[in-house]
C-alpha cells in the first residue's frame, strides 16, 4: 500500500495541519527575521507520520476537527523540537538531506530554538481545552528527555541489554507515537478502553518503527537516509542490529574494538556493517520489529471498522516494511 | 527589612515547595542514579524569590492550597530549567558558587537535563488543573526563549537601543516573575483587574530585579555573585550600564574595542567596569530601576491589605536596593 493512500483520510486534515505550520513561521517574518529563516529551515515538508496518528486516532467517536487539528500540530512541532536538541547534541551536520540547525547557525542557537519549539508545541497543546493531553504531553517530553538521558550515559558503554535497548526505544520514540494516537482518542471522546487500545497501537507501532529506524542505519544509504549511515555505532550508541552482532561474537567483535577504542575507528564501523550485512542479523531485527507491528495491531480489534482503522492497519505494514 | 521577614507569610510553603524538589530528586536514586546526581546538584538550595511570588499574589481571594503549591514549584522548576540552559549555551563554569551542570556533566547532558526539567515544570503546572496557567507557562516560555534568542543574534552588536533592552529583559526575566504572580492570582480565584494588577507588579518589579542584576554583573565581586563579574560583556551584551556607557562616551569606548575586537579583550572588559564604578551611571541604572519598581507597586494599589500585600511591597525594596 502506498503511503499516499495511507494519508488519504486525513488529507485534507494534514494540509490545515501545514497551514498552522506556515502560519508560525510567517507570523515571524516582520518582526524577527533571523526566528523566521530557522523556522523556515525546520518546519517546512518532511515527514508527518505523527500528526497522521493523531488526526487517524480521533476519527473514531465524537471529534472537534479544530482541537484535533491542534494536537496533530503540537505532536510534530514536539517532535521537531527534540530532533533540533538531539542534532545539537549529537554535533549531527545533516539531517533529511538538508544541514541542521546546529550546523547552519551553531549548537547554541540550535539548543534555544529547540525551547521555542518546545513552547510553541506546549501552546498547541493547550488550545485543545483538554487537561489530559496537556498532562500527557508533558509527561511525553520527560519520558523522551529521560531516555535521552539514558543514552547519554551509557553511550560507549557494551553493559547494555536488551531490554534496556527496549526501554530506551520506548523512551525515544514510542511514547511521541503512543501520545500522537492516545491523545487523539481522549480528543474524540473515545471509550477508556478504546483509549487504551490506541495508545498501545502507538506504543507498539513506535518500538516497531524504531528497530526499523536502526535497521537502516546498518542497511541503507546516506542518499537514501538523508543522513551518513552507521551514525548510531559513531556515537557510541547500541542498537538492536549491534547488540545481536555482540552475542553472535562474543570474542573479537568490531562493536567491541570501537568502544573500546582499538584501532582505526572507522574501520571498525565498516566492519561492523559488513559483519551485520553478511548474517541473518537484519532478518532477526525485521523479526522482533514484525512482533511488535502484531501488538500494535492487536489495539485496533475493540474499535470499529472505518477508513481510519484501515489506514492504521495498512500504516503498520508500511512501517515495518520500509527500506528508508 | 530582611528577606526573612519577606518570606514570613509563606515560609510554611516554602517548605513544601522544598519538599516537591526532595520528592523528585529522591524519586530517581533507585531507578536512575546519574540523573539523581544531577537533579541533587541543581535542585537543592539556592534563591526562592519565583515560588515566594506565586505565594503571595495567590493568598488574596480565595486560594487552594494544594494547587498554588504545585505552580509555585513550577516556577522555580521552569526557572532552573531556563539557567541549566543558559549556562550550556555561554557555556558558564560557576553559578550560584558552584560548578554548572554543564561543567561537570557536559554541554550535551545540560541540554538534554533542561529539557527533562521543563518537562516537570509542565507536569507541575498542569497538576494545578487550570488551563489558564497552563497557556500561561507556555507562553512564557516562548517569550523567554525568543528573548534569548534575540541576545544570540545581537551579541557583539553595538546597534542596540534602550528599548531592546528593556524588550529583551522583559522577555528574559520579567516574563517569569509576571507568570509566577499572574499564576498566583488566576487560581485564587482574584477579579480579573486584581490578576492585571498582580501580572503588572510581577512584570516591573522582574524588570526592576534584572536592572539590579545588570549593575553587579559591574559593580560586584565574584565571591558575593557566585559567578565572574563582566560576564554580560564578556559574551557581547549590552546592558543599561554599558548602553550608557557607550551614549556617554561615543568615541574612544572599551565596549566598543571589546566588541570590535581591538586589542586585548580582559582589559577592554576591565576598563568598562572601571569607567562605570567612576561615573554617575551606577547611580542612574539604580533610578531606572527604582522607577519601575514605583511601577510595580502600583500594581498592588486594588488589592485589599494583608501580610501578603505588605510582603510583596517589602520585596520590592529589597530587589532594587540588593547589593548581591
Amino acid at each position: 500500500m502506498q503511503l499516499s493512500k495511507i494519508y488519504k483520510p486525513v488529507q485534507e486534515d494534514l494540509v490545515k495541519v501545514d497551514e498552522q505550520f506556515r502560519l508560525l513561521v510567517d507570523s515571524q517574518h516582520n518582526t524577527f527575521p533571523e526566528l523566521h529563516k530557522m523556522l523556515s529551515h525546520i518546519l517546512v515538508g518532511g515527514k508527518i507520520i505523527r500528526p497522521t496518528l493523531t488526526l487517524l486516532a480521533g476519527k473514531f467517536y465524537n471529534y472537534n476537527q479544530q482541537n484535533l487539528l491542534m494536537m496533530a500540530t503540537a505532536s510534530e512541532l514536539l517532535h521537531i523540537a527534540t530532533l533540533v536538541h538531539d542534532d545539537a547534541v549529537d554535533k549531527a551536520s545533516v539531517r533529511r538531506g538538508q544541514p541542521t540547525i546546529n550546523q547552519i547557525w551553531g549548537v547554541e542557537r540550535a539548543v534555544i530554538l529547540g525551547d521555542y519549539l518546545f513552547a510553541r508545541a506546549g501552546e498547541f497543546t493547550a488550545a485543545t481545552g483538554n487537561l489530559r493531553v496537556v498532562r500527557l504531553f508533558a509527561q511525553t517530553l520527560e519520558a523522551i528527555s529521560r531516555a535521552e538521558l539514558r543514552q547519554g550515559f551509557s553511550s560507549f558503554s557494551l553493559e547494555q541489554t536488551y531490554d534496556q535497548y527496549i526501554e530506551r526505544i520506548a523512551g525515544k520514540t514510542a511514547s511521541l507515537f503512543a501520545m500522537a494516537t492516545e491523545s487523539g482518542a481522549i480528543l474524540s471522546q473515545a471509550p477508556e478502553d478504546a483509549i487504551q487500545g490506541l495508545k498501545g497501537y502507538g506504543y507498539n507501532l513506535g518500538i516497531a518503527f524504531q528497530i526499523v529506524d536502526d535497521i537502516l542505519d546498518f542497511t541503507s544509504t546516506e542518499k537514501e537516509m538523508g543522513k551518513p549511515v552507521g551514525s548510531d555505532l559513531a556515537q557510541g550508541t547500541l542498537t538492536l542490529p549491534s547488540l545481536l552482532l555482540l552475542g553472535r561474537y562474543p570474542e573479537d567483535n568490531p562493536v567491541k574494538r570501537l568502544f573500546n577504542n582499538w584501532g582505526n575507528r572507522q574501520r571498525s564501523i565498516i566492519e561492523a556493517l559488513e559483519l551485520v550485512h553478511n548474517s541473518s542479523i537484519i532478518d532477526e531485527c525485521y523479526q522482533v520489529s514484525s512482533d511488535y507491528s502484531t501488538k500494535a495491531c492487536r489495539g485496533l480489534n475493540l474499535l470499529p471498522d472505518n477508513p481510519s482503522r484501515q489506514a492504521l492497519l495498512a500504516l503498520v505494514d508500511y512501517v515495518v516494511k520500509r527500506r528508508k
